[in-house]
């Protein structure tokens, strides 16, 4: 028996159905499976997704029976209509669209009338009553096919069309009357064979066309692009499908019509019918905008009796598909047709509110309402937007990287200072800076948002502000940023400081003005509810990166349940810190060293004493010091000599000093556990405050669970010195106190040489925490702080499907998170695994993360909801 | 049965052989090997090197059966000497000596006479006619055996002795008669009884306490030290054994003495006996050179019968060994003893000749002939060296990075220009700089040597002057470098602009003065012989780097089979073409690049003409562009301005391009396969360039084989957009021309992300070659530029076994070659794969390309022969 490529739905069968929406294409299976539950709906038949693969495999070439069953088909629509196709009398006419298994903008849509010619027209005509309805219809369906099917220039109709109505003196269109659409005609067939093409007569051949064009544009470049954009990688679609339907007339009178409408209000989810529908129109017309349709609600009045049909019809649909539907219908002289029928795009708070009501109407269960939300939909609700109608008039100056989501606005300062002495006085401002360093924490943490010219999503300003939940667009490459004269150029405008601009961490956007913001609830209501029910499904552990007691707090609101990573370092930066940490540093005798270290101590030991205090009974994992140390000092002569002086040393040696520690590639330098290696006493310090502060608490009769963890670890031989470094200090401190304390020693996976040996390391690991920023870097070789130009390109010309430093790559970086996996728990079974990179708090990674067995994932405060809910689905999409 | 520990050799019996090295070490190993074959050796026993693994691997404590065993052993010895250990009239005395299965220095090594005491010190005075010698010895083994065996301070034993000679008043120690050496004895147990010891009188006890002290001796710091440095792992050997031998005296009168001597000239390698002895003397009186040895010659007439029995020793055991022998001997009264042989330590050249010589004799095979000579030796025969005399006479100033083999000296100084003016005019320089970049090649060439005071083994000074085979140190860190007041700084030295220094690249020293050189006679004579007998068996291919035709000349002459690596970037840094490479890196607009591109096209295509010519009909593997733009710009303002004039640009424009060129991280930047993504139109130019030089000599009738290499890929879709491009335009070019051109594209594999998906990669690549500098770089996470200072900590405490950049890192980056040799070949098994790191001219890392099943490797044309010699041995021992 021959393959089945084409499905009948209609009176006499329906063949298909919504299980079926991968060869069928949503709209195809949908309009089946409403057929199968007793909605109205005009009969067709759809030409399957499997043809359309069929036809790109074999280039560009049809399977041999599929002439045969379209024809069958048809016979069987002529059938059901009781009209026939290319009839004089009565003809079957048609509309073809595409359709695949997920919505997808950028092939061709829509194809409606179609068997109309000089013949079938006539007949039109008569059997409407109204002539210039179908002359006007035929000139549509010429102009249409003729655009969308065969690829005419749509500029060449417009003219013939303007010609005519120049001829007459009018400007409508609607002005022209049947005698003119009919000299239009005539113009539309001279454009066909000017460019070479006859109108074709034959509906059959009008047909074919139209289904070559819906089949041809699935490898579009805009289809293409969509597909790239959207992550739906080559493959994951079969193609798109194919639906001939017959025509449902919406424009034969006031008692015909045509709308959309919602179940529920797709802005916030409450449970109103929702839509608006236009009297004797067709669907083009209310995408026109020419008339202005009316609400759902006066229908009541207009037509009750289908009014009632179609508030049943969405009952059904709600039961059927247990979900929020959003159709289009056709009143065809006082009979319903559903066109269609698909789940609604919402908001984000309709989604939530939603996906809660139907659990709570018994309609969906809760792990199905946990799937419902997006991720993305929950961090919208965290963070402040820009109310939509003020947006958009604002003017867009540019567009950068989207590095920490929400909406601020403010003046424009161009330094640290400024931007904390402004806000001391009540004003508001946005911090511009051409990349910030761990000196503009304070100007950070003062300002409403962040914007940079230089960085990607992981430089130090996206990660900052995201750690603090403050709205930043980094990496503003066409930004001419002036620090000296507190200005920027960008698309020939000047912002100088004071200006308000605006900025949105959503999507990337600087505007300029004040645009408004609005706050939504957060985490109350609907959001609290599905965070509750996401706990019941995860198997991943959420914990944050925070480096105070504040953040702390902020992510155990937000559901952490432990902190995967509090750098020690952003400690040192503080004012009482950085000139003890500065004299550490450009010690170069071992005793000035300790003196300043000395003095360090008691500082961090405060610090951890209010971060584990913070997080009492849950694991608390510190690194150690990481960043190379030239960070810490100035690079400026002028802050040297200050620093030189402060310091009582010569200016000339301070400067010595600061180019010894110059690096080419302090990426790649000498940081992270080489630090620890080569100056062991700084280790020690940092084991003496984490252990002495846990020693304290414990005392007070809290239990503090602090987990020691070395950064850059790739040699065996480099945990195994720390380790017994940490244990023996550590162990003398606890012994001393004569308390027992809880503490861990594990490493970061973040160099491929400490994945690839990772069997060998997990011999002195408690627990290894991926690096995936740092393990990015080194793995495909790019350096965050300079790829961003060129992974730009990468990902416009399709040669990177999406930026690694987002994502986690799971082909390359993923490998080697898989191998340490596997060979880690080959040596040491009972190692505690998680993630500390930026990936921790994204979607796609964290189903990675769980598909590999990891404990748990670390992001920062603001991302916890986001990653719980992002856990929970993975769960229970991954068994 | 106990488990045997103990081997003894003698006339009773000879329970040992030269192959149980590994249980006997080596001394033992062959004192049994020689009794076997019948060599006049004093009897003995080997206490195994099992022995040793035990005594560490169980807190220190001994087997239970050893008592015993080393009893029986001791009875077996007195019955084949006739003599009794601790017999108050004839006594057995013993030497006590290390050895493990590798000759160690580091361990203790010798105790001679080792069974007196007070009684049989009396027995030796009365049997040997001489008390003055039997107390002398008594003294000494006293002094040896409280220093050796049981750690008493060596000084208190000075003070002893000095003390007794201030009383006399005399100066030597041969002034002292015997009873003042019986003072000495007593004054000697007084030092150690203040120690809190006695010394023991009982034999058996002294033994035991030198067995003790020579297996503890095994992991002193000065040992495991040596093992580090000498790349001997943990595990490696099991331990060392004791070998306890009867004392033969050389010091008995006239008709005794000792002596060393060399089976053939350990310095040239001529078949000719050499060596020295005393008369009347025992080994230690021949290190203390206090009297002249004679020479060998000379036994002729003092000892003829004894000379003809050493002669006859001397066939039977290079006869037996099949290897040039260097032994210890004792004449006794006239009776010969050898005390130890093993195979001669030798010069380089004397290494080359004796293994060519031995295959013309018949003695050993070519095989085993290969297997003799180290690549390392290859490698000396190459470079000029110091005339050893005048080098012991300089001052070192410093060691730092032994970066190019090979001796120079010359004159300072410190810029590029003022070499080659300096050179121009007749004198010889040495180029000191901070670091050198691509503009200093012209100096380097024309100096003598380079010392730069940053940078590692693969810094840009370093593979560059390796290119040129002459001589560099690098990274001499203690080097204050002032390249603007031309001097530098070290260990309270300054070195000025014209001052005479002298480099060793073969070990890194750097050092005062104008010493003599000596060319060795190269690849002329025997190093011809075993390079021509190595290609009989290495399985590797050998290629080299080279960018200039000259280069490849000379790596053709030195065996080279094809170029593994052209960079086609250091072609853009000659004079008549960086002001094209600027303006094409400065221009904004595509068809400025483009434009400079057209002038660049002919000027490479001459370039890839004269090496395609000089390679005819081998391959050539050139690479396209790899290095960020920016090293092609100048840093300095004043440079910049003078180019923005030859621009024609602002130079406010200028410094902006060239600001917006930094990298934070340039290793991880746009740079390799980015840029020919980015820029396509440099990698068609470079395209063209190549096809048209290939076209062109096809013409002439010869066979170019040029491969197109592409740099950095980490991913399948880089490769796969380069190989179209690069295709479109070669086929392209080819069909214009109609001459049929063989070309190949493949690429490097130096990201971890593309040895990690290989199999993807592979599948639009003919070739892959390893690219181990930056694999390693981005593997271990160490930036080559930046890692030394560390590298050197982590080499010295033992983190690391040895620079993985000199050395490739079997298991980390070997193992993503591993897994990328695996994956290309499952997807391509045609593939041809090489490697053109650095690590393609290092023996250990060449074992691992040829145990990975590399096809080829390449390095600097200077390494070839010792490249070839290293896939020889690579074979042999790797079957």
């Amino acid at each position: 028996m021959a393959k089945k490529w084409v499905y009948y739905f209609g009176k006499s069968k329906s063949e298909g159905g919504s299980q079926m929406k991968e060869i069928l294409g949503g709209k195809g299976a949908n309009l089946a499976e409403m057929i199968k539950i007793g909605i109205p709906v005009p009969p067709g038949y759809t030409i399957s997704t499997e043809v359309c693969k069929y036809y790109f495999d074999h280039g560009e070439k049809y399977p041999e029976e599929i002439k045969a069953q379209v024809e069958e088909a048809m016979e069987l629509l002529e059938k059901d209509t009781g009209k026939k196709f290319g009839d004089k009398n009565d003809p079957l006419l048609v509309s073809v669209r595409s359709g695949a298994a997920i919505s997808m903008p950028g092939m061709m849509d829509t194809i409606l009338n179609l068997g109309l010619n000089d013949k079938t027209v006539e007949a039109m005509a008569e059997k409407s009553g109204n002539p210039r309805f179908a002359y006007d219809s035929y000139r549509r369906f010429m102009q249409m096919f003729g655009d969308v099917a065969l690829g005419l220039p749509h500029a060449k109709f417009e003219k013939a069309l303007d010609t005519v109505k120049e001829e007459k003196g009018v400007k409508l269109d609607t002005e022209l009357d049947t005698e003119d659409l009919k000299r239009v005609i005539e113009l539309y067939k001279k454009v066909y064979q000017e460019e070479g093409k006859a109108f074709p007569q034959d509906p059959h051949e009008q047909l074919w066309d139209s289904i070559n064009a819906v089949f041809g544009s699935w490898m579009n470049p805009r289809a293409i692009k969509y597909r790239q954009l959207n992550g739906i990688g080559e493959g994951t679609l079969l193609g798109t499908a194919v639906n001939v339907v017959a025509m449902a007339y919406g424009n034969m009178g006031d008692d015909s019509g045509t709308g959309v409408a919602f179940t529920r209000n797709p802005s916030t989810g409450e449970k109103k019918y929702y839509g608006e529908y236009l009297k004797n129109a067709q669907g083009e017309d209310v995408v026109a905008g020419i008339r202005t349709p009316k609400d759902l609600e006066d229908m009541k009045n207009d037509w009750p009796g289908v009014y009632d049909e179609l508030i049943k019809v969405f009952e059904k649909l709600e039961k059927h598909y247990k979900d929020m539907q959003d159709v289009e219908f056709t009143v065809e002289k006082g009979k319903l047709y559903l066109l269609q029928t698909r789940n609604a795009k919402r908001t984000a708070a309709a989604s939530v509110r939603v996906a809660v009501d139907m659990v709570e109407e018994g309609m969906i269960d809760k792990k199905t309402a946990v799937t419902r939300v997006t991720p993305e939909q929950v961090e919208r609700m965290l963070h402040p937007f820009f109310i939509p109608e003020e947006k958009a008039k604002a003017e867009v100056l540019t567009k950068a990287l989207p590095a920490s989501p929400g909406a601020a606005t403010g003046k424009a300062v161009f330094h640290s200072k400024t931007a904390e002495e402004w806000v001391e006085r009540g004003e508001k401002v946005i911090l511009v800076r051409l990349e910030t360093s761990p000196e503009d924490i304070g100007g950070m943490a003062a300002a409403e948002g962040v914007l940079t010219a230089r960085g990607g999503m992981t430089s130090h300003a996206a990660v900052v502000a995201r750690g603090m939940g403050e709205p930043a667009v980094c990496g503003a490459e066409s930004l001419d940023v002036s620090e000296e004269k507190k200005q920027f150029k960008v698309s020939g405008k000047v912002v100088k400081e004071g200006d308000w601009i605006s900025i949105d961490g959503t999507t990337g956007e600087l505007m300029l003005g004040n645009i408004k913001t609005v706050k939504p609830d957060g985490l109350e209501g609907p959001v609290a509810k599905i965070l509750e029910w996401a706990s019941e499904f995860q198997r991943l552990g959420v914990r944050t990166n925070a480096d105070t007691p504040k953040d702390a707090q902020i992510a155990k609101q937000f559901g952490a349940t432990g902190i995967g990573l509090c750098r020690t370092e952003h400690m040192f930066f503080e004012a009482d810190r950085i000139p003890i940490v500065r004299r550490m540093i450009v010690s170069r005798k071992l005793e000035d060293r300790q003196k300043a270290l000395n003095e360090l101590e008691p500082i961090q030991q405060e610090d951890f004493y209010g971060i584990l205090k913070a997080m009492d009974g849950l694991t608390v994992t510190i690194r150690f010091i990481d960043p190379p140390l030239h960070e810490f000092v100035p690079k400026e002569k002028e802050a040297q000599a200050r620093l030189a002086k402060e310091l009582n040393i010569e200016l000339d040696e301070l400067a010595e000093i600061v180019n010894e520690l110059h690096e080419f590639n302090p990426m790649l330098g000498h940081r992270g556990v080489r630090l620890s290696i080569t100056y062991p006493e700084i280790a020690v310090m940092q084991t003496r405050a984490v252990i002495k502060a846990a020693i304290d608490l414990k005392k007070e009769g809290l239990n503090p669970i602090p987990e020691i963890m070395i950064p850059l670890v790739g040699m065996e031989s480099e945990l195994k010195t720390l380790r017994e470094l940490v244990t023996t200090e550590a162990d003398k401190l606890i012994k001393e106190a004569g308390v027992d304390v809880e503490y861990h020693v594990g490493t970061m996976i973040e160099v491929p040489r400490g994945a690839l040996t990772a069997d060998e390391i997990a011999k002195h690991a408690d627990f290894f925490s991926f690096g995936t920023n740092d393990l990015t870097q080194m793995t495909f070789g790019f350096s965050r702080d300079d790829a961003g130009k060129f992974i730009k390109e990468y990902l416009d010309r399709g040669i990177l499907e999406f930026d690694p430093f987002k994502k986690l790559d799971r082909d390359g970086v993923g490998q080697l998170v898989k191998m340490a996996v596997e060979k880690g728990r080959k040596t040491n079974p009972n190692i505690h695994l998680g993630i500390c990179g930026e990936h921790g708090g994204d979607p796609y990674s964290i189903e990675f993360c769980h598909m590999v067995g990891l404990d748990y994932v670390s992001c920062s405060p603001y991302r916890v909801p986001v990653a719980r809910l992002a856990a929970a689905q993975a769960a229970i999409n991954n068994g």
